[in-house]
């Protein structure tokens, strides 16, 4: 057994309604879902948000990961926790892991030593069904897209350019490409289809991104699923669909309320990847624990070139919502990693390493600073870690003109984070955040890609694919030319090559395709290889998991 | 909106735990699901069945259906609310509506009127998970399949010989028949695929026979997913993918608990359909029931040739159950359409026509007399029916030397079926129930259709499609022979066609195809047309379906 699951096991969970009463949510809220989750009703989402003055917001992000392991979740729990324990009112607000992936390689995505967020074995696997419903609301639209067309398509659907494949919360490479609607007349048209996993949906990005339930259904009807000959789109709404989508939603709008292992409240709600999707967690969440608390502390998926980014010039821009101060977690071993140490060479000191990959960190240093707001690094501990490597990366922070802190949470809990707490209450009364997104509503699509190439990647240019131009000159002569642009890329480079760490410059972007998220509200620009749907490795972590005698879960974690 | 989802709207619930109090639940083992919503634990469910004595079961069984409806839900929850009311602690033991015919044509499946069981729309979408859960680990077992074959196929399983389709809980017919893993090397080896319903899934009928969590998991352990090309089978064991499946599938074992209208406890769980599976609810749910009551009153789905044939040749023979008195129920306006009044005409008196439709009740009380068992005619109430037709009716059934009862139960609650609760506990009473079921284990699987195609169907003989004798043989030499078998066919009719209603002989069954089922214990035989995955009609009740401006549910029922 892990020592994440040991330690979370131990742990004497608090009553929900206990811990719903500490964050000021009334009991008559909760719909409990086992003893110790609840989902929050909208009623009293609504109202807290209308009654309660706003607190602050922190965004916790990365370098680019590594296969060490950075520790992003858990330092979000425990500065939350330190925080929390500092008098500061504060709650957690962090994304729901997808299923798929916990098949795959072992691990969840809880935090992790004595920063978690519990029941991590629920939260990990069907939680309070929130992906599930998302999963039946987006094939509800395939489903009745393919019914459409077979019942005579007096829409007018153009088969070869339907824009809505199907999804399944599962790493399952064989349905990425398939040929749907075979075996003749009463099963319909055969054409080409795919299944990407349920995180990458845009209905998961509209269910993060609405700002309640009349902007969920209005934002479902405007998902575009296919073209007519002409070039002119159908949506959602034109198959009547939306409606029935949103039922299947009602539910999963409403937050979810959990704990920390030291008993303090959050939220876990929504969970879009980062490197396909925009990554960070609801909106309604976010808005609920700034209406509850008087500081918000959430993070974003991947690097900060990824996430961050997206939860700056997305999830913020059209949310309405701007940081107050930015955390980017680092660890030694990670740095090392990017100063070019294999991982079996972890274990030993390598100061020259350190320095090296601190390219690494500097750069989303910089990068970050370009949004208006100064950051800080949060240095996640391990045991591994020397005195001489530690003191390397302070010296490189300080001649940054910025602050890092060691934290230890993962063995200490909030009273390890408690140095990085006080470093971010700084940051928060001195109150100089100036959020401004890195690109502007009006400039043209290609533009706005290729400005985060530029200033987030560092890249030359960007290189459009076979007829992204042209989609793109589409997308805006469609009036859709002010949303912002949602980039899938691999999470491990600030390049489209997962291959380049560091801090590599001078490469070139290549968008491979791009696709219209009119519901989301972004255009998402796909760069290099990544997959919308994952594969399994040659041995599964599935191959490991059961119930153990005593009916424990046994190998997922 | 609907007259039942009135009623169902204007009843105030009581908190789950008072209903679970009632039923002699522990709060303790309650996982509650909202407020009227709970999931007994496993524990609790283990300690009941070992220290109370079993209770009666009481099995609800129809007509033929046909689109004027039938009532066999209502009058199992009417049922059961009446035999409360005369103070014998009855529970109701239901199947979970599957998700994906909501969307179709209008219309739950939690009963109606003044017998129903709430909350009904919590019930008939999400509900607490099952299906998704159900999904979820049918899939799991799909992906690590193909992901086997990508990796080098060390099992050497035929690709042609692939035995496990996917599912999904929709409406579906574009996915009844696909070419998966296309796109190149990285997607794997392209072969058909194809999907069907969620409730068509082995893993549900698994879910509803097994008896605990290790019956659970060595039963997923032996459902055979391909053969080899020397015809030896490749389980999920061999895949090591049943401890996966076990554990998505830990919280969907554990029964479910809501309220009928008049507030006593029922036990919703397992939904496999009884055209396609085997019809009945969850072995865990009816055993819990039969030691937490004196009575269960359970239902079986669709007419008693398929729905209670399967309860009786399938569930009870391998759960080791007993039922104590069968009801079935029949409506005026069903028997005059198999008298042949066409569903316009149903308003006007038609005595002739109930007297020819009577063929069809006639023929059932005769097959479930075949099982042992006299069984008891319940006549739904219609406010259409007239006093000479309820008249010939009674004649008819007395004539047959069994008893019938006009029931009101969907106007008047239990109140309505005291009548036939009366009956029913006189039948109880005369413990003159001598189960036994239609055929041997010993007999051959071919004999086993043929025998209740002739005892059951009435008709003359089968006939094996190409490959089929074949294929039983090699089930048989490969050691299943003495399963049960589960015919799919449609449920309109005795015979396989749709069409032919009433009470048709000297007909063939043509057995299409069949399927070994080696996890759920049984051989499935597919007989002419019927579909694994259906599809949606024309105009889907989905279009209507949507929130009203309070939120709530407009359209689905």
């Amino acid at each position: 057994m892990s020592i994440d699951l040991e330690i979370a096991r131990k742990a004497t969970l608090r009553p929900i309604a206990a811990i719903a009463s500490r964050a000021g949510i009334d009991e008559e809220a909760l719909e409990p879902h086992g003893k110790y989750k609840a989902k929050i009703g909208l009623d009293f989402v609504a109202a807290a948000r209308a009654q309660r003055p706003r607190g602050k917001l922190v965004l916790v992000t990365g370098i680019n990961p590594t296969p060490a392991g950075e520790g992003k979740t858990t330092t979000t729990v425990g500065l939350s926790d330190a925080l929390n324990g500092l008098g500061t009112r504060t709650m957690v607000c962090l994304r729901e892991p997808s299923l798929g992936p916990c098949f795959g390689v072992k691990g969840g995505a809880t935090g992790g030593g004595h920063a978690q967020v519990v029941p991590m074995e629920d939260i990990n696997l069907h939680f309070t069904g929130d992906f599930h419903a998302i999963t039946s609301a987006h094939n509800l639209l395939a489903a009745m897209l393919d019914n459409h067309i077979y019942w005579g398509n007096s829409l007018g659907i153009d088969t070869r350019r339907i824009a809505w494949r199907r999804v399944m919360d599962m790493n399952d490479r064989a349905l990425r490409g398939i040929v749907s609607s075979l075996g003749g007349v009463k099963n319909g048209f055969p054409r080409e289809d795919g299944f990407d996993i349920t995180v990458a949906s845009e209905v998961m990005a509209i269910l993060c991104l609405a700002d309640d339930m009349l902007d969920l259904e209005a934002r479902l009807g405007r998902i575009i699923v296919g073209y007519r000959r002409d070039g002119s789109a159908v949506t959602a709404k034109d198959l009547k669909a939306d409606g029935a989508m949103a039922v299947l939603l009602r539910d999963a709008l409403s937050p979810n309320l959990v704990q920390t292992l030291e008993g303090n409240p959050a939220l876990v709600h929504g969970g879009p990847f980062a490197n396909i999707a925009h990554g960070c967690n609801s909106v309604m969440a976010t808005k609920l624990g700034l209406a509850l608390s008087d500081v918000v502390v959430t993070e974003a998926g991947f690097g900060a070139d990824l996430g961050a980014e997206k939860f700056l010039d997305i999830k913020c821009r059209l949310a309405g919502l701007a940081p107050d101060a930015v955390v980017i977690v680092a660890t030694i071993r990670a740095l090392k990693m990017h100063g070019g140490v294999k991982k079996a060479e972890l274990g030993r000191e390598d100061v020259d390493a350190v320095r090296r990959g601190m390219t690494n960190l500097a750069r989303h240093i910089e990068n970050i600073r370009k949004f208006g707001i100064k950051p800080v690094v949060a240095l996640n501990h391990f045991t591994s870690d020397t005195a001489a490597e530690e003191q390397a990366v302070m010296e490189a922070v300080t001649a940054l003109g910025t602050d890092a802190v060691v934290c230890r949470h993962w063995g200490e809990g909030g009273k390890g984070a408690e140095g990085l707490a006080k470093l971010v209450q700084q940051r928060l009364a001195a109150g100089d955040a100036a959020f401004k997104p890195i690109y502007a509503d009006e400039l043209p699509l290609a533009d706005k890609v290729r400005t985060i190439a530029r200033e987030i990647y560092h890249a030359d240019d960007i290189v459009l694919g076979a007829g992204v131009a042209e989609k793109l000159a589409r997308f805006e002569a469609q009036g859709f030319g002010h949303l912002p642009v949602c980039i899938a890329k691999t999470q491990y480079s600030f390049s489209a090559d997962p291959t380049l760490l560091g801090a590599p410059s001078g490469h070139t972007l290549p968008v491979r395709d791009v696709r219209l998220a009119a519901g989301a509200g972004f255009v998402v620009a796909i760069a290099g290889e990544v997959m919308t749907m994952p594969g399994l490795p040659k041995v599964p972590a599935a191959e490991q998991i059961r119930l153990d005698e005593a009916g424990m879960i046994e190998g997922l974690f």
